[in-house]
């Protein structure tokens, strides 16, 4: 007998969700599982066996729009098994009692992680389950994939978001500094995306990420330089960004008034460091908004999306095992991708970071490069379904 | 000769420009203006002859997607004329300049200053030219009208907003106090229009506004005592809360890194202050897209910024001044308004506060009177044209 597993790991994308339903529709069409499960809360969830049960009579139809994990995620990672295999005798246990033989786990570095030292310890102790990871991540930080599901619609929200906050600040003669941070600890691929607004008319005049070392005195000469010029200045910044020393510009804020290290804030940061050099300014954190705002979904990532679920349904039933699913671009004129497999064990755990191919000389704005790579993701919108006036979503009957 | 001048004011909303469209098709097909001008950034362009022409071949219907002031905006205030005339003489001396017979103000209860101040010198130096106020305004706090162009589209944008949130936060299993700030120095409007998220499932647990006075030791308990039940907790904040003696909360934290008491940050303030507590929280602002985010505007909110905007030129034509236009709720069970006229001298300055009867008893969130007042502003989207994936906006070609 054949039982499928999927499950859900790390922070959320707009399109994490059409991953499962094309994992879902698929398994459903091809009558080859016995039962299939969405494992909830990713491996966390696993080992406290709540499996829900995907029936072919559910409306799963609603997942494409729907915000977050549907499934439920977690941030749980695997020990190495050769220090303690605890929890993986435990999943081998669950797996056992639910006869699980294929699972699908859908995620980014962390998440494929354990998918290579689950496929791993299953192949040492000859347990037979194939394994197969589904990417996942709007950092676009996984290695071997032209990017990630997720991606491509957080920076369609990005970009739109930044043209519409430089338009309305625009609205007045005197303007001010307006430095918005985009999500991005390791990468830079949201900051940079933030450059497609451009395209609107107006855009980010500077463009810092964490691949580049940030300099406070540089910056500060570069806003005042554009500022004096347009009488405004747009920046984008990952909350990434550190100095030479590798120090995060974030951590630099010193206390706040509970004599606390402050949270996150590297926008504040910079913008009160202009205002005490009396510059006007305004900071924007974009937050978790960029990551789900569902009901601005760019069509090609939800496509995409799509077709990874399915495809690594496809695979696995080949009796692929230890491997992730990857989107290549066939042609970049007319945008045409497909899936591939590719080892897991290039994947798991590593970063791809922003190439400087991608960035302009001055290393503060992308390339027409870019341009090229990340336009073809942010194409299209998906049809929404409402109801008064605001969007439905798919909630599990738990 | 009629000439009719139109200009904007005060903070943007999602739909002033669609105001703006209303004023200008409708004075294009009434005919009856030989001229018809855009003044660029309110009174303080006006003041220094920034005049734009409309023609009839201008391609306007972008306007209805544009986000920001099209025609720009200021947050310029006219002082007393029997104090200082001197700016009062300048306005007269453009106007016969070019011919000013009929101007139409576009703005929040500042500008509705500025009508009544104008209106009142021209009818005391027996100026000829008739002024009328198109009201504006995100904040919903101008009186005498049942509510305000871009309040309808602002409300879908936090409730729709809100709702993703909730449902990407809720992907873990333990959560976090969520704090969300919304815009509101003076009143809640926008911030009880967070409650609408509820209607998909999951919307703010608390609602906290300028009208109720903040104690923060009962916040801690509320949110510690839903924290404690559901393992999340959502709270929606204005940025204006205040305690009983009338301070606002924000202005509470002290000193930022750089020395200086820190901008705006309630939640982040709320946030730092249950964090010392050992809660686990996240803060985020909304910020600008609030009023900015015209990929998601409200068709009702749409259609009646556009009412607004052709009932003024209609009115202005048959000789009414000093007045502003109001939206008259005629039937709420099928949501049926019409624009009337309301004496300026009554609205301008003034504010319209959340009435108590719109709140629970405990007063930290809506009743059901305030759903059935809102839910219909946020309803039906409008068709957005997009080029490369991204809305296409109106650009002056200044």
């Amino acid at each position: 007998m054949n039982n499928l597993l999927y499950a859900q790991s790390g922070g959320p994308t707009a399109v994490i969700n059409t991953t499962a339903l094309g994992v879902f529709e698929t398994a459903i069409n091809a009558n080859k599982f016995a039962n299939i499960y969405a494992g909830l809360n990713g491996i966390e969830g696993i080992l406290k066996e709540t499996f829900y049960k995907i029936e072919s009579d559910c409306d799963l139809s609603l997942l494409k729009q729907t915000p977050g994990a549907a499934f439920g995620s977690c941030r749980h990672n695997l020990t190495d098994y050769k220090n303690d295999d605890n929890e993986y005798k435990k999943i081998v246990e669950i797996f056992k009692k639910y006869q699980v033989t294929h699972f699908l786990y859908n995620g980014g570095n962390d998440s494929m992680e354990t998918v290579l030292k689950l496929s791993n310890y299953f192949k040492e102790i000859n347990f037979d389950c194939l394994v197969l990871g589904l990417p996942k991540t709007i950092d676009n930080d996984l290695l071997l994939t032209d990017h990630t599901p997720g991606y491509g619609s957080a920076s369609k929200y990005i970009a739109t978001t930044f043209a519409q906050i430089a338009y309305d600040a625009r609205s007045y003669i005197k303007g001010r500094i307006n430095i918005v941070e985009i999500m991005g600890r390791d990468t830079g691929w949201l900051t940079c995306a933030s450059s497609l607004a451009s395209l609107t008319g107006y855009g980010p005049d500077l463009i810092y990420i964490p691949e580049v070392s940030f300099e406070l005195d540089k910056f500060e000469i570069k806003v005042s330089e554009i500022y004096k010029k347009n009488g405004h200045c747009f920046v984008a910044v990952s909350e990434g960004i550190k100095d030479k020393d590798g120090r995060f510009i974030s951590s630099l804020s010193s206390n706040d008034s509970f004599g606390h290290a402050q949270l996150g804030g590297v926008a504040t940061y910079l913008s009160n460091y202009l205002t005490e050099k009396k510059y006007k300014t305004r900071s924007i954190e974009l937050n978790l908004p960029q990551r789900s705002f569902s009901t601005l979904i760019s069509k090609v990532d939800s496509d995409e999306a799509y077709m990874c679920g399915k495809y690594g349904v496809l695979k696995i039933l080949e009796n692929e095992t230890g491997q992730m699913v990857v989107i290549e671009r066939d042609d970049n004129k007319n945008y045409v991708t497909s899936c591939k497999l590719a080892p897991i064990e290039k994947i798991g755990g590593q970063v791809r970071y922003v190439d400087y191919s991608y960035l302009n000389e001055e290393k503060n704005n992308v390339s027409k490069k870019f341009i090229n790579y990340a336009l073809p993701l942010i194409q299209g919108e998906i049809d929404i379904k409402t109801k008064d006036g605001l969007p439905i979503f798919f909630k599990l009957n738990k």
